[in-house]
């Protein structure tokens, strides 16, 4: 017969078992964290109906989809989390208790150009709270906290969340005379850290056509920068001349005031006047992250509030605000910066149990009782050297081996080998598990990641 | 602007959220027995390329492929998990150790006829044990302990784990001079449960050529019951016959001799003679488990012994052991016949905090408290009557409440109100995180199943 090269499409993760391992403890950190904070799971099909999933996007969104026929259905794989949620909100509207919250880790699908770091199917890990017909701001000052806690789960440490708000933004622009070009303004602004502001003033004169005083307002106010407290009090001066940009200042001090008793400490919060996010549908808060260390990586964590999540779908008015972390490219961009935590346990099992005796009880009930204990442990049988059998601890990485022979049966007890400290000894089981449990209990809970 | 009818396709599971939580409990308690029997978790694309998936299938399988182009790919979304295993291992090959031990639990797609309680998406939750060159039986041998184990963690009691040997029926039928017919008796004998023997005994005369003899053979030998041990001792009797069929009672009886030291007890495990498994791979110890009071469910957990993963990939010899769990189909079943436990904890949150105050801080520093203390907490702020809030409460299940108002934080106290019992309590932070995990304890490490 002949032999099929294996291979995975580019652009598609597939990890080796340790780093797998790592994965699944990020997205366990971040369950757990979306779980203290009161947000459901959910779980919505890869594949919807296209003429569902494309309601609402065109052109560069179109062309990256993964859209097929099968018998007579259109269908399409989902390309984020947001629409599959706009969709089950409209279409469980009636059994869903207000605010809705919810979170969700997913695989998305995007037929993107393949590059290195860039892939075709990544997980996103989203939440959500949706209100009908209103949302409280204090569901936006939550939001910083939540990103704080995840990252810092995560074991991320040198990162800072930014925040800032649209209507502050079109306000401030409807003041200048320019809300009519306020999403083109935003666009260039943006570019603000990227190219400085000279040419932001340049591009905003040439291309747009502003005037050179209100070139000078924009610059003037883009360069409000300081604390939280020293910003918010730069921005009173601006108060009373737009009601759109009034709102905004209440918003976003709402979302300021609570930070300490939300547990953020403010050298990981800024307000930052120049992020707008792209996305035409946030209308109030936006947030972006930054790894300081990484600004390479742009912003693993993103998201706003948006007034009307659903459209398309349904007449109900349901605002929102969210985050989205971005996991497989963050991960990516971890490995690739050494910054995985060498501590965590990445083996299959904490404990190898080797039998050293024809009959295998003794070590078939060891492992019972160790696993009973909540240690997992793996049995080995295999026909190899003795040697070989430890290799195969070394190379998995597990802590421990349990090795059983006759004069450990006798004595009733269980030669346990420390592997990363070289060490050997004599222990009954009941010694054994709590000097496994002891010994293994920082390296449990270790933190995915760990920054140098 | 139109709207857009929601929905959800046909033959997806799209749950609410209550039910939802209880779905992540099963596959938390799946990952979790995994992991203590020490497998590794694996997660592969839910996308291949066409050659990669269907070098095995052919007919039947194709047709049910979700397969379509983008760009000049010619791509299938995978129809089960063991098909990407194959790729994995072969490809990675080099970079595992063996025996390679991996779970997973993913979507796999079919596009199967819609109908009740059939699904074109659905979770699988797949172990596999892969040697390399070899692979000892005490891994058959572990199989019942981890479905026992699994199953058990799920909360269903009343079910039983049935096992049989391929080497063990190909011997029989050899000794029958019948070895060129095994598969297509097998086939035959597999509807014993359904059409019992004597249609067995005329199909396998009129539509096979049997003659009578073998049929009487057969007859006898698939009537062979009692306890693993009256079995194996009436299997004795056809020893020294044929090789293949030694081989299959001495993997048989490896199988159960360590039964009890692996915690799996006799009421809950039966050499079945009857059962072979339909796929052709099977090559030695086959799976098949019963719900004993839901006998039309079928199989949900099933498996065997096969003697070379990855045949269409690498020339390596690749034998293994594995299991897999119909997740989805499992869980629809068990909601239809109300046994999703109803003292599990289904609320997104464990607390629902409600400010009665202007200043929210207070009630911010209590969520951030609760958290920190691992309770799942949720701030509720928005403009409703008090009523409604209580509703609000209800309606999610959420078993606490804690009320902030002006006489409670002069007191340094929160009101705690107990949804379940109706009883309220003032008590301070520290006395309120006692209480709630004290109360909650049980309930959440509740089953997600509980039996009638």
């Amino acid at each position: 017969m002949p032999i099929q090269k294996p291979r995975t499409l580019s652009g598609f993760m597939e990890l080796l078992p340790q780093k797998q391992v790592l994965f699944d403890a990020m997205v366990e950190k971040l369950r757990r964290t979306y779980s203290l904070y009161g947000f459901s799971p959910l779980d919505t099909p890869v594949i919807e109906a296209s003429e569902i999933l494309l309601t609402k996007s065109g052109g560069e969104t179109e062309k990256q989809i993964y859209r097929f026929t099968k018998g007579d259905s259109d269908l399409s794989l989902r390309f984020d989390l947001t629409v599959p949620l706009a969709k089950y909100v409209a279409l469980h509207y009636n059994d869903l208790a207000f605010p809705f919250r919810r979170f969700q880790i997913g695989k998305v699908y995007r037929g993107e150009r393949a590059q290195r770091g860039r892939f075709r199917e990544f997980y996103q890990a989203d939440i959500d709270v949706i209100g009908d017909g209103a949302l409280d701001i204090l569901n936006d000052a939550e939001m910083p906290a939540i990103i704080y806690r995840a990252f810092t789960s995560l074991g991320l440490e040198r990162f800072v969340i930014r925040v800032n708000n649209r209507k502050l933004l079109n306000g401030f622009y409807a003041m200048l005379g320019w809300d009519h070009r306020a999403g083109d303004i935003m666009r260039v602004v943006d570019k603000m850290e990227k190219i400085g502001p000279e040419k932001v003033g340049l591009m905003l004169c040439d291309d747009l056509g502003l005037d050179e005083d209100s070139v000078g307002e924009i610059q003037e106010f883009m360069a409000i920068k300081g604390s939280n407290a020293q910003v918010l009090g730069a921005l009173e001066n601006y108060r009373g001349r737009n009601e759109v940009f009034d709102q905004g200042l209440d918003e976003l001090q709402a979302v300021c005031r609570y930070l300490v008793d939300f547990g953020v400490p403010e050298t990981h919060f800024a307000i930052d006047l120049s992020i707008a996010r792209g996305l035409d549908y946030y209308t109030g808060t936006v947030y972006e992250t930054q790894l300081l260390d990484y600004p390479e990586i742009g912003s693993p964590c993103s998201g706003g509030r948006y007034d009307n999540l659903a459209a398309y779908y349904t007449e109900k008015q349901l605002p929102g605000v969210g985050i989205s972390i971005g996991l497989t490219r963050l991960f990516y961009v971890l490995d690739e910066q050494g910054l995985l935590n060498p501590d965590a346990l990445t083996a299959p099992a904490e404990v190898l149990v080797l039998p050293m005796t024809e009959d295998l009880a003794p070590a078939v009930a060891l492992a019972t009782r160790l696993r009973e204990a909540g240690i997992a442990a793996q049995l080995y049988h295999e026909p190899k050297k003795f040697k070989q059998k430890l290799s195969y601890a070394d190379k998995l990485g597990v802590p421990f081996v349990a090795l059983l022979g006759e004069d450990e049966l006798a004595a009733g007890k269980v030669a346990l080998k420390d592997m990363t400290a070289g060490t050997q000894q004599l222990l009954t089981p009941e010694e054994a598990v709590v000097h496994i449990n002891v010994t293994l209990a920082a390296r449990r809970g270790a933190r995915p990641i760990r920054e140098k």
